[in-house]
């Protein structure tokens, strides 16, 4: 454990795209912002609010600019967008988000499939991406995030080592800072301890997130076993929405309110009221009526234990 | 981390106890032997067939001297009981049961409603046991299991020191090993690895079991921990089912399938195969038609990386 003693956790919702992104419906505008400010006001201070793809592959996450507009209205939020390339970052840096989210896939075949450039390639995209913010008056944060870094449902097993020379050269081309994926659920615990200690280990505290989906049931153990490896930012989901189109059989990134409940449960603050999610997850089940939301906490709700002043 | 190296683990079925008695419809004796016969084919050498205690209480137990007499024709396979009392000791020295299982809860206002009977009035009854136990010729192991050890519905905290000294005061009654059971779901993965590592300090290897329940979502990070801190042995149910119906609320005992793939993954040897798990799994759905199965592997299926050998 290279933090025995349990520091402050930031939850980071990215419902609003990498959940939205793997829904058929779009979500009017006005119900994204909705939940934006639900989401703010439940604690949260960093949230995913869009990426700015092109409409006609993500038509469902068209409004991103707006909603950066709105997300900066809120005080101490950090907004984030993902981007996919060159002119998405270009849009990104016009929208004055706070930080960029760049998909880097460790699995060249995912690589393909997702971004139809290698990862290397990829590589050579975020120096471009590094340029065009240095030359631009923007202090955007550069981050990479690892996708597919415990396996690929296309390629299958993904080595250590090429995830650590990848998080190496996002780096050195540029990245503020990278986090490791567990884009379609295949990481284990051990694993999971096993590569962010490497990780942290090779490039310190500039690795700075951990993002896990729940597909096989092991969501909430990785996080626990990254959180043991040092990690203290991941990635969530209200009601656990999520997946990746390119990633058959994947869905369901863990669920904010159940990432929120593990902290809480162990004493370790995330500044995040339960109350407030559970009642945002309802809104977001009606909103997306029909579509299955995921996780555990809320079917039982809080342990009798544990008072809301843990929870908050 | 107690061992470093991931030597095996065993899993022991208990859904046709934990699972059954929180079921309303009775099993038909039948139904029960192909899930005894299907559980231990699908590798399981450890199973918990039954429960002695009066039929009028749990009438959907009331085969157990019959499944115990089959299940002692099963090579290999320690079949346990449970009992609550003297004379379900009785009756499972007289079935040539290889363990019996005695409840203690760590919770004194758990141990009145579930037993009548205070935690030390149960450890007496424990001596009586092991008295008679040894006045007779079998060789039937005393299995204590600590329940409400990490907190319970009805009395809210329990007090570690409490768990610690109950554990202390089983073995000084007689018990032969002991095991701590999250009766409720209310454990975390901090207080289970704080917990089991001060249990083993007190004990060493008499403490042999880990069971827990996934009511929030936090079943398998625990037996994680739990692993972590050196366990190796855990109860589970086929499906998830289970449940304590003194504890209002709780619902699911972490799914043996889901321990075997958590398992599996991190390249821990557990004997189990998983296709036979799965079939099971499926037969179980059918026979408890409209009941609610739990369990997150199912869904999604292993990933592509993780042979059946690695499984098996």
């Amino acid at each position: 454990m290279n933090k025995p003693f349990p520091d402050a956790v930031t939850v980071r919702e990215v419902g609003l795209r990498d959940g939205l992104q793997s829904v058929a419906r779009t979500l009017p505008t006005e119900l994204k912002l909705l939940w934006l400010r639900a989401a703010h006001a439940a604690g949260l201070r960093e949230i995913e609010v869009s990426s700015f793809v092109p409409a006609r592959l993500l038509p469902q996450l068209a409004d991103t600019a707006a909603l950066v507009a709105q997300a900066r209205q809120l005080p101490g939020l950090v907004t984030s967008v993902l981007v996919p390339n060159l002119k998405g970052a270009q849009a990104a840096l016009d929208s004055g988000a706070d930080l960029m989210l760049l998909p880097l896939s460790a699995s060249h075949a995912h690589s393909l499939a997702n971004l139809r450039k290698t990862p290397d390639e990829v590589v050579a995209e975020i120096a471009r991406i590094r340029a065009l913010r240095d030359a631009s008056s923007s202090r955007c944060l550069i981050e990479v995030g690892m996708s597919t870094a415990f396996g690929c449902t296309i390629q299958g097993r993904v080595e250590e080592a090429e995830v650590l020379r990848l998080l190496q050269a996002a780096l050195d081309a540029g990245a503020d800072r990278v986090g490791l994926a567990d884009t379609v659920g295949y990481a284990d615990p051990l694993q999971v301890g096993r590569l962010f200690r490497q990780a942290f280990e090779l490039v310190g505290d500039r690795l700075a997130c951990g993002h896990f989906h729940d597909t096989r049931g092991l969501g909430l153990a990785n996080v626990f076993a990254a959180w043991q490896a040092g990690v203290r930012r991941f990635d969530a989901t209200n009601g656990g929405i999520g997946g990746c189109p390119h990633a058959p059989g994947a869905s369901g990134n863990v669920a904010t309110e159940d990432v929120a409940y593990l902290f809480a449960s162990m004493g370790v603050a995330t500044g995040l009221d339960f109350d407030a999610l559970m009642a945002l997850r309802r809104n977001v089940a009606q909103w997306l009526e029909g579509e299955t939301l995921h996780g555990a906490i809320w079917r039982a709700g809080l342990p009798k234990t544990l008072t809301m002043r843990n929870a908050a």
